[in-house]
């Protein structure tokens, strides 16, 4: 028993999606989310900034007593997750190992699509954790950089949303993938766009619920759940207000955020 | 006669179609740019935010002794551009005066079209200084929030960039307009696809050439051109060294930065 909350974080507001599954499955724990919308996107920015922004962010979280962190945001998992595992005693969870795990576990004939931003893409940390864990997995990459802001504008589907989708899966199409990793926290939002693009066979896999299912376990494993029979509370810090914060904010986690702080000294 | 060199700063590298027009106009005039890479884009943050990067850059320039700055970035020039003009001795210049001249000296029917950034949009700015200038002006604004994107990406013609231009111009297309302010550097690399989708009779304003005149004048005024008979330098600061840059860079400045320098505490 453990009522300390659990620390989420992501580049903007895209990580609400895996808050969105973490409440559904584990709604008594409380979350402190951490959005640095001063500095969205990191997807196009240096390892090297990436990595500074990311520690900045662990550290405030680890100072407000939080139990586990979550890095929900594809690009630091990919490039300098274990910099934060390796500089924190709490457990750091990340999304690529929860989403490569589940492809593992549903591709039959081991040739997995994988999409996400040109950081994520060009790190290669999806294929490099698919092959640690099966030696014959056979990948194929995409980075989809438009998918971010036409998620971000609402632009969910639609004629020009038909057409940027069909020009980035055209690769992907022409191979015989059965699996496709949504790459990307913003990803999950054109689901149905790219599914109707794809063989109805191929699974597409998105990550939230898989992470979700990681973080109840590691709970379970540090003897730390919070068995409390009560709602968690959400409790929202970002960098900076953007406009339109409160769409965006609804659009990625299904309700509106309630609790939001603005920090102005990472 | 003055050696210093002129500085102009962006939030990113949109700002490099001023500086390719202050070059051509002003070849002899070194110039300092300074791309806000690490903290791209402003266009949706909130006020506060753009002040205080701007107001540091500004600061970074004037102790590298620029003889005057150039704001080359409508978020900044709408928002905040009398701060910065009142901190500072030196003059400084934004782009949406210069935009307006421009503008009022080629419209007839007095109905003028604005695009820009959500931000310079909600901020009315070009609104504002062109009915001060000419109270009969009539003006219409449209933010076109996915046109930095896809210039970004190098989208910059084909079937996606043609829809979103419709998408976004319809409004304006509905009204009389003769003419209309391109509101933020990265839209005249859409020019071309823009004028297509317009009545022929409509004059696209591209306020980088508007700019390079302006600050020829100031200097001219100020006493401070620089008459030396050599071509002048351009050296480039970043805040951080994004991913494609040198394509990205080419793409603006029509050529390949040469110097770049990472500037790391602001």
């Amino acid at each position: 028993m453990d009522s300390r909350p659990i620390g989420i974080f992501d580049s903007g507001l895209g990580g609400l999606t895996v808050v969105k599954s973490i409440r559904t499955l584990l709604p008594n724990e409380s979350i402190l989310y951490f959005g640095d919308t001063a500095r969205v996107p990191y997807g196009n920015k240096s390892k090297e900034l990436i990595k500074e922004h990311s520690s900045e962010i662990t550290e405030f979280l680890v100072k407000k007593d939080v139990k586990l962190v979550i890095v929900a945001c594809n690009t630091v998992s990919a490039m300098v997750l274990n910099t934060l595992k390796k500089n924190n005693s709490i457990p750091v969870v990340g999304v690529i190992e929860p989403g490569v795990s589940e492809a593992i576990s549903i591709t039959n004939n081991k040739y997995i699509g994988i999409i996400g931003t040109i950081a994520t893409v060009n790190s290669d940390a999806y294929s490099i954790a698919l092959k640690a864990l099966d030696n014959n997995i056979k990948t194929i990459s995409q980075a989809c950089p438009l998918f971010v802001p036409l998620v971000e504008e609402g632009w969910l589907e639609g004629d020009v949303v038909n057409m940027v989708v069909t020009h980035y899966l055209s690769p992907l199409k022409k191979k015989n993938i059965d699996t496709l990793i949504l790459g990307c926290t913003h990803y999950p939002l054109l689901k149905n766009t790219i599914a109707k693009q794809l063989n109805r066979t191929v699974v597409l896999i998105d990550s939230a619920n898989a992470v979700a299912r990681t973080v109840q376990k590691q709970l379970t494993n540090h003897n730390i759940l919070n068995n409390k029979n009560d709602n968690g509370s959400l409790i929202c810090f970002v960098t900076d207000i953007p406009m339109r914060f409160k769409a965006l904010g609804k659009r990625f986690l299904g309700s509106y955020i309630d609790s939001v702080q603005i920090v102005n000294d990472l």
